[in-house]
């Protein structure tokens, strides 16, 4: 055994004991982000009060920035409210606006009342906006001048505020008309390459790409994928400037639907899950989606137990039951990934089921034959143990019951995300469950309605 | 019904059959980039050679660069290789890269070949690494003076070629040493607000943030989130400067790697698949992952074989052994998603198997318990229909397999990423046939011999 080096949150938990703001934030710069959100982990509730407490609003929102946002988000319901507020009063309003929308809305309301109007506005005007929407997606921190302004004038404004512009990540300067919707864009080189007493209105790029704020995640990547900008201008339904979203924050977000996604696939829904979350809402959470999987079950069974007699007299059945329903789930959940990731891509249209249908049934068909010849087989060599002959009539009733269901699970299983789009669902919730109960439902009437036909020769 | 409008990919094959290319550029021009790849998904292959060799290589690239990367790379393997070079030619460094890594690799060498030499030399330096670190993720493009350059020389040369560096993303100026490492960075702010006369080594940060061209996207990740900046120089083993990283690219190739993910844990192995590829790829692909899954299987239900006569005597529990594999697999694919996602944000380090097992032994136990009682329950007021009294026995066996069961595949679904990433295997991969084969084997195991000690009671 290897003597154990102390690992980075029992240190960080000795620090917090110890109480030492100074040693405290000396440490915290020597982690590396993904560290800190190791130790946040592993600490208790009491350690992250204590962290954020010592640590003071400013490094505490620097802290709180790198970490997932639902540990953050967990992290600033821990604390009072004041201190969460002043906190967030430091944070950059991309991040604050996600982290808020993981707490819970009560406790949120009370922070955003104790924080600094101008910041609380801000946030406010964030939230209302869906993580998936291009105003959920954008920053606030942008610069804007009115087109009458010089570009010494800039230039000069810019020295004057570099530090507070340091923060700011847009490459571009927008300009503003009288009524606050863009007039133009200005780029560095422009700014660069000009003389001084030109003015914005003379030198900025007009009618530039903006994208309203309820653009579409998939609209966005569209735009970026045309255009080489580092960030686009979002205006409100009044054509007011309201934000810009930076290619890497869109990015990002389509990252995290990605991530979402496939969350949802295995099975963990309503927000993610971490293990630093309570005992409670880590089981009901998974409980709330399995339940539902319980009852989808006995519909699924409930075909068995009609044909509990044809599977008494040919108990053979009973072994191969269950590859039927697990092949035929996989090669139907295989469709699942294709169609909802061509939706994503935007490959397909939800209408169009019946390029879909025929795209898969061929390969239902194929895979199914070759499936089918594979277990027909596994069946009669399995009918050979412990009897003198072999019995073909099993292995033609589980071969034939498993080609039919590939072509079933394959073709239904490219469907149903394209169905469940259309009725606005999200298919990577609803779609896995579905398609195996429908699965299992076919597969056991076909295996024992089959066996029924042939009882004398099975058993 | 209504009348059908021409869908884009329609009026798409017109065009092209029709062969006017300014015509077709005109309209290409007019589509979105989703629209784009979706009229190529539905296009046959003579079409795409037209299209790709009526629009020209310039254009060609422009509309290869918007299309997912596996559909791109289909596009170019169908067309002559002479036509291939001349397009790859003039695609971004990066996505050529990309493109390039999906296509036959001896095709990607023809093409090489016919290929302008310089372009080949750095596609073939980008090829070189995988596209999960720095060297894959990042781009050629950029900018670099040597350090005696002065600011007024600068702007002189990005005058003369502005054109040449429209299309060059990053926002800094790379200065170089002798040797052909960095020496410092010059943001467009500095050249903005300095004397002309003024030197890049005067002006320039020393020391800049570099990453190694093998860094991976975790560490890439955790350098973008302490850092503010838009873009990181790459360098090589003997520090010479060989490309730049953007945080756009950076969270595009994060988001990748999460749809790859769901592509894997959907049963898609060996890349993505399309629908517009052909017919027996798409069929062969699928199998190869179907097949080893057959096999899992014949081990998992080896045990009701063995068990063949407690089942035959107490046929009820037919109906009830699907519920407990599905419902264990269910649980158990959970702690798997909870796992690979925890290692993908670096909460938790592959050794901490302790920890984990912790966290989920107890999920297990108290879902396990109330999804016990829930089936138990069913199975006692099954057991009465047909029948005048309720059989209690049917339903403690099954309840408690589903309790016992429901703790293992947690605990196991939450371990078997860890233990698979230890052995430097893909969990997405292996995680769910992994955790399946073995809770259907416990679960059926604990079924049928619970049930073999009371079988006089239950038959």
């Amino acid at each position: 055994m290897e003597e154990e080096v102390k690992e980075s949150w029992e240190l960080l938990e000795e620090l917090l004991d110890a109480g030492s703001a100074s040693d405290l934030s000396f440490f915290i710069e020597s982690l590396a982000s993904k560290e800190r959100g190791r130790a946040v982990s592993r600490l208790d509730e009491d350690h992250h009060v204590k962290l954020l407490e010592l640590l003071g609003p400013e490094l505490a929102a620097d802290f709180i920035d790198d970490l997932p946002d639902a540990q953050a988000a967990d992290l600033l319901e821990e604390v009072q409210p004041a201190t969460a507020a002043a906190i967030a009063d430091e944070m950059d309003s991309d991040d604050r606006a996600d982290v808020m929308a993981e707490m819970d809305p009560l406790l949120t309301q009370t922070i955003l009342l104790q924080m600094d109007p101008d910041e609380a506005k801000e946030a406010r005007e964030m939230l209302e906006y869906p993580r998936d929407v291009a105003g959920g997606v954008m920053i606030k921190e942008f610069l804007s001048f009115p087109e009458a302004v010089t570009v010494e004038e800039i230039q000069k404004n810019m020295r004057d505020h570099a530090d507070e512009y340091a923060d700011y990540h847009v490459q571009y300067v927008y300009v503003k008309n009288a009524q606050g919707g863009i007039a133009g864009i200005l780029r560095m080189r422009d700014l660069l390459l000009s003389r001084g007493n030109a003015t914005a209105a003379e030198l900025m790029l007009k009618s530039p790409i903006c994208v309203k704020h309820h653009a579409s995640l998939q609209e966005l990547e569209a735009i970026f994928d045309e255009h080489p900008y580092i960030g686009i201008p979002v205006i409100d339904d009044w054509h007011k400037l309201v934000g810009v979203i930076l290619r890497g924050d869109l990015e990002e977000a389509i990252g995290e639907r990605a991530d979402e996604r496939f969350l949802k696939v295995s099975g963990i829904v309503g927000g993610e899950e971490l293990r630093s979350m309570p005992f409670i809402q880590r089981s009901t959470n998974r409980l709330s989606w399995l339940s539902p999987n319980l009852i989808l079950n006995m519909a699924s069974v409930s075909v068995i137990a009609m044909y509990q007699d044809t599977l008494e007299a040919a108990i053979a059945l009973a072994v191969f039951m269950p590859i039927i329903s697990d092949m035929s789930g996989c090669s139907g959940n295989q469709a699942v990934g294709v169609s909802i990731r061509e939706l994503t891509l935007g490959l397909i249209n939800p209408k169009e089921m019946f390029h879909v249908f025929k795209k898969e049934v061929g390969v239902g068909l194929m895979n199914g034959l070759i499936l089918g010849i594979l277990l027909a087989t596994i069946a009669m060599i399995y009918s050979t143990l412990g009897e003198s002959t072999m019995n073909p009539w099993l292995g033609m009733v589980v071969g034939l019951a498993l080609f039919f269901n590939t072509i079933i699970a394959v073709s239904l299983g490219g469907l149903i995300p394209l169905f469940l789009k259309r009725l606005g669902k999200d298919p990577a919730l609803a779609s896995g469950p579905i398609l195996t109960t429908v699965t299992d439902m076919c597969g056991f009437f076909l295996v024992l309605s089959l066996a029924g036909q042939i009882l004398d020769k099975l058993a």
